[in-house]
């Protein structure tokens, strides 16, 4: 690289919804942009989380300046303890970013020593030969922050996850004028968020879900359970207006909107006002079901969570029944719907009658639709436009945007985790791409799966294993996920008169053995039951 | 029982979408109503179909005068193969109904002797005491009939699955009037499908969708593949129009659907005209590809399907390339979600430009949204009304849609599979429920899968497999999907010099020992990997 070159690396977040995280850098400085994790499905054979692959970021560690953090979600900040473990940057961040990373943190202690930076609006931070500012945007969660972050290339401005709310958020009307003033300046650059590329027009705002979270609880005769992800503050403060206006009194259940409820009041993102709606849970039983909201994790029907607990009976402090009305303000995740159908049919069994996304507008999404999209790229009108955050699909329509608004076909790259655009005097190219394998992670990070043991998961869960040991007094055989007790014994007799058959007749070496009583045993159940189970052999007398 | 008592029984699809089947009997008759499978998720530990529970048809065998078919998909007539392993009832249906249930029969030479009697739309049929009139409707599949039912207690209309298009076809205008008619002279219960309830208003119409197809197919550059359900016959034949008006050759890609066509173009479901623009598939190339349109399985993005091997670059006749437009012209029903996502993504990998229920009206579903329930509740006017054919909450809603239409709320019967309603004098009252245990089924049917071996396929799949041999010659330790090669040789040996340590202080029976070589491991495990595989602990000596 010459030293005035830049260089754009994603390693997560550009082929996927989740585990988002870049590296821009030149010869001699390095800034990597988010950390986060993306969740696998609920049953992808026990892994728990996915990282980005940090190889590439070990390689270039002596350059790195800094972790700039663009807001507070799991799939832009969830991998940093896992990142820590391997490089330390100092890490920038607004001040509720800032917070949820440090309560992550602090379940760990080898992390008391991390360099954290509270970074303000529109303050700028000197890094190497890179100069950042962070540009308030809005979404999903409070405090949210685009960059814009000057290179030795020019400008490049990173959206951040945003969308274009036409209302206002406490007092203060929503605009993208630190865009457009980056516009008119030049921009070399623009990284967009392409989440919801596919969703035509412009989303709804967040006061028109207010109108109809208000005209839901105006009619709700009992108990009104609100379940919401906990680092939504802003719809949590306004279902907190709801229930002044309607003297209801709030309860929080569930650890993480416990934790960030009180954080978003101290740091004044929830108004002392609306927190006076809020008592302890220890007094639910003393507030009458009509004046009583409750606030609860579980949108997701995650298992043990709140709501979840609720629809299965068994929670401690709210037995659902007749009157309760529940309202789920949160979006389907892909992978999560089945799970979220079979909590709603749940609750409707208990008596409940339930409010989602699929019947009425109790929620929106915090990502732009792609009338915004426009007006984002219209704002900036960059040089060159890579879009982020998405699938495959959602990149290439973007970049298919992107072109309808005239900026040209080789202006735009159309990216994957590993790889390279090196932009060098005023022009971009593709470099060779980086080897990336993201880490699966199994049980809190003690595991690092291998893809070879996900596939023997995946083997053992569709047809169950089976032990055949020869041994000195005979042949022994177990079985796991094959059998039901009905027919265990009776099935593996069989087995056994079988193989016990096929051992006398033959004089096979040790090893070839083993491979025929593996095939043999596999051949038997493929007639008995249709299937081939993972076989173990094991010879513990010579044949 | 009274002799002019009538009793309704659910024995699928109360409860879900799929697997519909249910009984309606007096004292000496009973009528089977449809015979359908669900299908499992994609990765549900080895299940390949889900079946009603039979039990109860066994128990009232000697009443059963008939199974009626109300059209040809699977969840209505893909389980006929394994019913008639336990009883064989005459088979009532439509000539397109029973085409399909005869090439699914063909398979197994068992089912020869089937008796199957086809049924004209409006021809009545008398089944002990009751008597029954098929009733053309309109789904996603040609050849679809609701029922009417004269019982002792009155008429039962069955919608089956319907939609009300404000098209026509094939050149009829379609309408509600025999429902009507129906309506008019009195009806004692109405059964409605309720998988669309969540939709408000009306789905768009065939004909919408006919002209968003011909806007599309009318720029396409290059190939057009249109991917499409089996059965979807009058969608195919829109298609065909399609193309002969745009002068495109068609060919057929795809087992279900090779097998369909014909089938409706010898039954007069798709024109002879229409059928002039197929060819065979060996004349693939000599057509160029802006005159080529495919008709292919796969939209599902099930594995081995036509569109699934184009998308892996696989197909043996089309290798997707930049130019080629590809269409799918369904549902991403819930489950194949991520499956299809990650289709879609490799087909934009490949080049292709891809066109999606979420991105273009290329689908329409074929049940009827919440407008056309409530037409269909105004129009047969029923005294009692059971939605059937849904989760829990559709039939909720559907229930809570027939009350603001005057139908009072104890004439209202939300009801699961095995529930039972009992009409009497003119009332109805819920009796005792039966016991009620879907069939889970694995490689075509040759063994039942137990809800015990799906639990311990679970639990192999988050953890994988330990085997602990304690043998005269020593410890044997072998284990599946827990540890990747690079690390497997160095934690066994670990692992076995722990569990030696172990064995040698310790003077317990052999059962106890058994047990505790099992803790031990899994204890290991935890400390290791963080989780607890199963574990075999397998005792050949004496201790």
């Amino acid at each position: 690289m010459n030293s005035s070159d830049l260089l754009f690396t994603p390693l997560g977040g550009l082929g996927e919804i989740g585990m988002n995280m870049m590296v821009l850098e030149s010869a001699s400085d390095a800034l990597i942009i988010d950390c986060g994790v993306m969740f696998p499905d609920s049953r992808d054979y026990g892994v728990d989380l996915i990282l980005p692959d940090f190889s590439y970021l070990e390689k270039i560690k002596h350059k790195i300046r800094a972790l700039l953090l663009t807001h507070g979600h799991e799939d832009h900040i969830g991998a940093v303890p896992y990142l820590l473990r391997v490089i330390k940057p100092k890490i920038y961040g607004s001040s509720f970013t800032l917070a949820l990373l440090r309560t992550k943190l602090e379940e760990d202690h080898r992390h008391l020593s991390v360099s954290l930076n509270e970074t303000k609006p529109n303050q700028k931070i000197k890094l190497g030969v890179f100069s950042v500012e962070f540009l308030q945007v809005t979404h999903s969660i409070v405090d949210g922050m685009g960059l814009a972050i000057h290179t030795p290339q020019g400008t490049v401005i990173h959206t951040a996850d945003f969308k274009i709310d036409s209302g206002s958020y406490r007092g203060k009307k929503i605009t993208l004028q630190k865009f457009q003033e980056y516009g008119k300046r030049g921009v070399t650059l623009l990284l967009s968020d392409s989440t919801n590329v596919e969703h035509q027009g412009k989303s709804l705002s967040e006061e028109q879900i207010h109108q109809e979270l208000e005209k839901i609880c105006r009619k709700a005769p009992g108990r009104i359970i609100f379940s919401v992800f906990a680092t939504n503050i802003r719809r949590m403060e306004q279902v907190l207006q709801i229930a002044l206006k309607f003297k209801r009194r709030v309860v929080l259940l569930g650890r993480s909107i416990e934790t960030n409820v009180p954080i978003a009041v101290d740091q004044g993102f929830i108004g002392a006002k609306e927190a006076s709606a809020l008592i302890d849970s220890q007094d639910i039983d003393e507030v009458h079901p009509e004046q009583l909201m409750v606030i609860c994790t579980g949108s997701q029907a995650e298992e043990h969570s709140a709501l979840w607990r609720m629809s299965q009976g068994e929670h401690k402090h709210i037995r659902i029944s007749m009157g309760d009305w529940v309202i789920l303000s949160s979006k389907f995740i892909p992978g999560n719907e089945k799970a979220i159908s079979r909590l709603i049919n749940n609750l409707y069994r208990r008596g409940a009658e339930v409010f989602y996304e699929k019947v009425a507008n109790v929620h929106i999404s915090g990502h732009a639709y792609a009338q915004e999209l426009k007006q984002m790229i219209e704002a900036v009108k960059p040089r060159f436009f890579i879009p982020v955050h998405g699938e495959y699909r959602h990149l290439v329509r973007h970049g298919q945007l992107a072109q309808s608004l005239k900026i040209p076909p080789h202006h735009i790259f159309v990216c994957e985790n590993g790889d390279r655009i090196l932009f060098s005097n005023g022009k971009a190219q593709r470099l060779e791409p980086l080897e990336f394998q993201p880490l699966l992670i199994q049980s809190e990070g003690k595991g690092r799966l291998e893809t070879e043991v996900l596939k023997e998961r995946r083997q053992l869960s569709q047809t169950g294993v089976v032990c055949v040991i020869k041994s000195i007094d005979g042949l022994h055989i177990y079985s796991r996920g094959v059998l039901g007790e009905a027919e265990n014994k009776s099935v593996t007799k069989r087995l056994k008169e079988h193989l016990l058959r096929f051992l006398k007749g033959t004089k096979l070496s040790d090893s070839d053995l083993q491979e025929e009583l593996r095939l043999q045993t596999r051949r038997f159940f493929k007639e008995e039951l249709g299937i081939k189970p993972v076989v173990f052999p094991i010879l513990l007398v010579r044949s």
